[in-house]
């Protein structure tokens, strides 16, 4: 089956009969006449094909002008079609694990029209939007969750006696996130009518490695050389009938397979071969690059604005390397995000020292804690957002245990385009309140080094967390800077207000506290560096020193550092006014990260009008 | 093999030979001369059989006198012997799943002489701890973890160069938590060197019913019937070598099978069939009953102090049960729990709207996201510590969606014996900062009835925490009152302090305010009822009229009730002082709830203390 994929690669687009760039709306004759899925009920396989040819031209188009997610989303343009073609949605519910991989679904669910609004703030969500088209039965973002989703609909039909197709759609690498065991484990022990579609790509985010993945694997080698239906000890130990595999490209065989077991009313696994990236060469041969991917030339597949500027993910790891040199104990823990964390530089200079677990945080985290107590000084790269799938694992197993684990939390705060599944901005609130852990969050990337290297001189569990893509740009040491626990820094004194700051807020701080001071308001500005322990003898400084207190974070207010900073000076008799910016109490949408900040009032505008506005006020005493 | 089972109940103690439950030190004469698993490793089987009439007799003495785990301990007694005779802990890395199963393993590890102190304040823990002896290799409480941590052993064990074994020991249920097969899944594809000890006894905490479960009976039916070495399809898609099933109840067996595979240096599966209460029919018969039981008659199995009254629990189930006749969407989820949250009783009277997910918070969550998407009224009963495996589940697919899903917390705040791994004091910190969420917490039994009739009226995303056993003992009314979302209420006035109290924290704010009112100290008390949203208009009446306002929570301080409240007052521009009663952060050790609470000043003697030295103290303006 590899042999025919390699085969197939002659239909990939040709590059160069794609429009130019510039026009955004390339010549798609027939999907512009798609307004619903009926459109494409009754159409012959030939024009099917050539939809497909549209739609891959469209999503590569507009990804290659605003980014998003491409690589999945060439490999399901026919897994797409074709379900929509043998089920009735939304009657027969489809469900899209991580969701990452519906801008075909989106296109031919009547978006087409809006599609240019991909992922901007206002427009077409990158994921799948229970306010955004009835089609989009549950909203997904983060993995795995897809198949719980569907019992939870199959149960409800049953229970209403209705007869519906209920239908999740789910990677090999969201496979091996334990809650798609947990819902399979249910579905299949009560025989439960759904249909699993295990679109196996070889490839979750970052190269698989699996034993689910081998028995995968060692399916596609079977089907290759004898061709026969194959079982699977796996899924049929689990309850579920299994058919496969299918080549995930042929729209004829597709719509076969799913005609076929249409009708067979209890679990179903339908395994489908698809080749992420299908269809754009570029993508085929890079596929997790083109995974979710920025604006990038068509032609050349080279992408735009890239600098030489490092993001935090890129210090992050430039910095674990260094300190890997010197410390073989360090090691590193990736959930199928090496790419994404920077844990794969670090891999390929200490190829023994990394284990990439698949999508699959709780077991990552008690991993972790294990590694730390055996001596090892495991580094666990999680992005903020995901670590809520390792919460309980990093009370539980980590602090409890006080083991000296440093978990580095990428994409903290707003993250933008991704949206309100994936802001990093509860983390300082669920991490502070876990006794036992150290939580930092550094103004720049020197800080960052310097954290990184602190953290693992600490010995004990602590925190790290920075936001997606570039900081204010300082330029970076050779030599590391031992920070000492607990300690904060003055950045500029001033006493009319102190904002007291987080993490990249301290910098918008900073050039807030400028042009205030221009205008005869004296701001001062702290790095609080820990959210966990306070610095309470700075605080002390402050609130004794300064007329008025302001916290800023990118974090939900509710519980965050401004909240811990007024328990401690409310607990401390301390009176002095006090305000706490961050994010309100409601889920944000996607949209570029700084019209987000822009519209939170957290960039420096944003702050200079809260002062000014603060000041106006008449306080009570 | 089960016939087998039945046959040797013939082995079962003789109830009326153990001592009379006024001594506990019952005659273990070759217990009582085993300081460390050398002690067992040269003993004739005869003796080691009689090793294990001793130490079920012990461990039988003790529960009866003090609670704890029975049914599991009891069922593993061969298991831990034979383990321990063959391999060399603590070298041997030794991870008992869940914990709850470790009073054999203690016994004989160095802690028989000061077993009496059992789950007590100071004693012995009935878990696992790394701080009790070097023989507890990994922390354990929650179940699922251990293959982690033996992945985690062995990863490290690796690195290092050195050979000892890594052993997990999990049961049939546990394995049904994603992260033990995320765990698999890992140490399969890489063909990690270590054992899991599937310790079947056919049933977790509750009756098993899954997938895996149906997998695993079906091999216990083909053994019995022919007796041959089986496969596992999937243990072996897993990529791990199988062997099984075992007697796990004879000692012969049982230490051959662990000799036979010791030196197989990879991924391997030891399937054990033992019986949840081995050897005390009482429960044998009931083993869930006499899973985590409290005091019982040894010859009877009668529980002492069962009274009529009601538990938290029971009113749940009760009112539960009453509001589903009523309405027939209302449905109920458990993970594996149905006894302990009270949801078996609304299953005998609606058995098929009742989901027992087995021991899989995470599809729970999830599942009772879709099934409120579906127009079916979930209640999503999970206790509180484990809600915290669902923390991401609830974010994203119970919140963004805005599902009207109720969760009930049982057993939040302090536990008492089960400990630091069961204490259920970070829920309102970490439900608080979730957009789109309710938080309540009933004063008494009465309130509870009224805020679960009123979750199912708000149509969106409740959670109701309510403490472990008892409330105290209000009547209850056959009707229920409608809540008014966001509603606190004054318990009685006062104005040198208001006492805002949270849940079970009213009444002993009650009797607090009673006592200081005698000594002329005028404490008022406000039930909270919200802890989301906040009652702001009662809010701003406590404190633009009382002198100080304390708050009180069986929570942790850091970002819990307390910590909203003040976010409001300063954020509000109120400076009245406040004090925030609540758990500090650390975590709490096992023992007695009320010497917790004592402990903790979180009795009434407590809060008046604590009131009084406020009230002394002189107090910045």
């Amino acid at each position: 089956m590899e042999a025919e994929f390699n085969k197939k690669n002659g239909n990939i687009l040709d590059i160069n009969n794609i429009d130019s760039q510039e026009s955004l709306i390339p010549k798609a004759f027939i999907l512009n006449g798609i307004l619903s899925p009926a459109d494409i009920k009754q159409m012959p396989t030939e024009q099917l094909v050539k939809l497909a040819e549209e739609i891959r031209d469209k999503i590569i188009k507009i990804t290659s002008k605003q980014g998003g997610h491409l690589s999945s989303n060439l490999g399901v343009v026919e897994l797409a079609l074709a379900l929509h073609n043998v089920f009735d949605a939304p009657e027969d519910i489809i469900i899209w694990d991580v969701g990452h991989q519906t801008y075909v679904h989106k296109l031919i669910t009547g978006r087409n029209i809006d599609f240019d609004s991909l992922r901007t703030y206002g427009g077409i969500s990158g994921f799948p939007r229970r306010v955004e088209s009835s089609y989009d039965a549950f909203g997904t973002g983060h993995a795995s969750t897809s198949i719980s989703a569907a019992t939870g609909f199959a149960l409800a039909r049953d229970l209403a006696g209705n007869n519906n197709h209920v239908i999740a759609v789910i990677g090999d690498g969201a496979m091996t996130g334990g809650m798609a065991f947990e819902a399979m484990n249910h579905a299949g022990s009560i025989g439960l009518d759904l249909k699993i579609i295990l679109n196996d790509n070889e490839m979750s985010i970052d190269s698989n490695t699996s034993g689910i993945h081998n028995h995968l694997l060692s399916m596609r080698k079977k089907a290759e050389s004898d061709g026969t239906k194959l079982s699977s000890g796996f899924f049929e130990a689990m309850g579920f009938q299994y058919f496969g595999p299918v080549d995930g490209h042929n729209l004829q065989d597709m719509t076969s397979v799913f005609k076929s077991t249409k009708n067979i009313r209890g679990p179903v696994v339908i395994h489908c071969i698809t080749k992420k990236g299908k269809g754009y060469a570029h993508a085929e041969n890079n596929p997790q690059i083109f995974h979710g991917v920025g604006p990038f030339n068509v032609k050349t597949g080279e992408r735009n604005n890239a600098s030489d500027e490092l993001s935090y993910t890129d210090i992050f790891a430039k910095t674990l390397i260094t300190l890997g040199k010197e410390d073989e104990r360090i090691c590193a823990i990736t959930a199928a995000m090496g790419l994404g964390t920077g844990v794969s530089e670090f891999q390929k200079v200490f190829p023994n020292r990394v284990f990439d677990v698949g999508i699959a945080e709780e077991h990552a985290t008690t991993l972790a804690a294990a590694l730390a107590l055996s001596g090892m000084k495991p580094v666990l790269a999680i992005y903020s957002t995901f670590m809520q799938r390792g919460f309980d694992q990093l009370i539980h197993d980590c602090a409890i245990q006080n083991t000296p684990v440093v978990v580095a939390l990428d994409r903290s705060g707003i993250v933008g385009e991704d949206g309100a599944t994936h802001h990093g901005v509860f983390d300082l609130s669920y991490l502070r309140m876990i006794p036992n852990i150290t939580v930092m969050a550094p103004k720049d990337e020197q800080e960052l080094q310097n954290m990184l290297f602190s953290a693992f001189k600490y010995n004990s569990l602590v925190a790290i967390r920075y936001p997606r893509g570039k900081g204010p740009g300082t330029e970076l040491s050779n030599t590391f800077e031992y920070l000492e626990k607990g300690k904060g820094e003055w950045v500029c004194k001033g006493n009319d207000v102190v904002l007291i700051a987080v993490g990249s807020m301290v910098s918008v701080a900073e050039a807030a506290s400028r042009q205030l001071k221009n205008e005869g308001i004296d701001v001062g500005v702290v790095n609080a560096r820990f959210v966990k322990p306070l610095d309470e003898k700075l605080l002390e400084e402050v609130f004794s020193d300064s007329k008025r207190v302001m916290t800023i974070e990118d974090n939900v207010i509710a519980g965050g550092f401004g909240s811990a900073v007024i328990e401690w000076a409310i607990n401390n008799n301390f009176y002095t006014p006090i305000r706490t910016l961050g994010i309100p109490d409601t889920f944000i949408e996607h949209g570029a990260k700084k019209v987000l900040h822009k519209d939170l009032g957290l960039d420096v505008d944003g702050v200079v009008r809260e002062i000014k506005s603060w000041i106006q006020q008449n306080i009570k005493a």
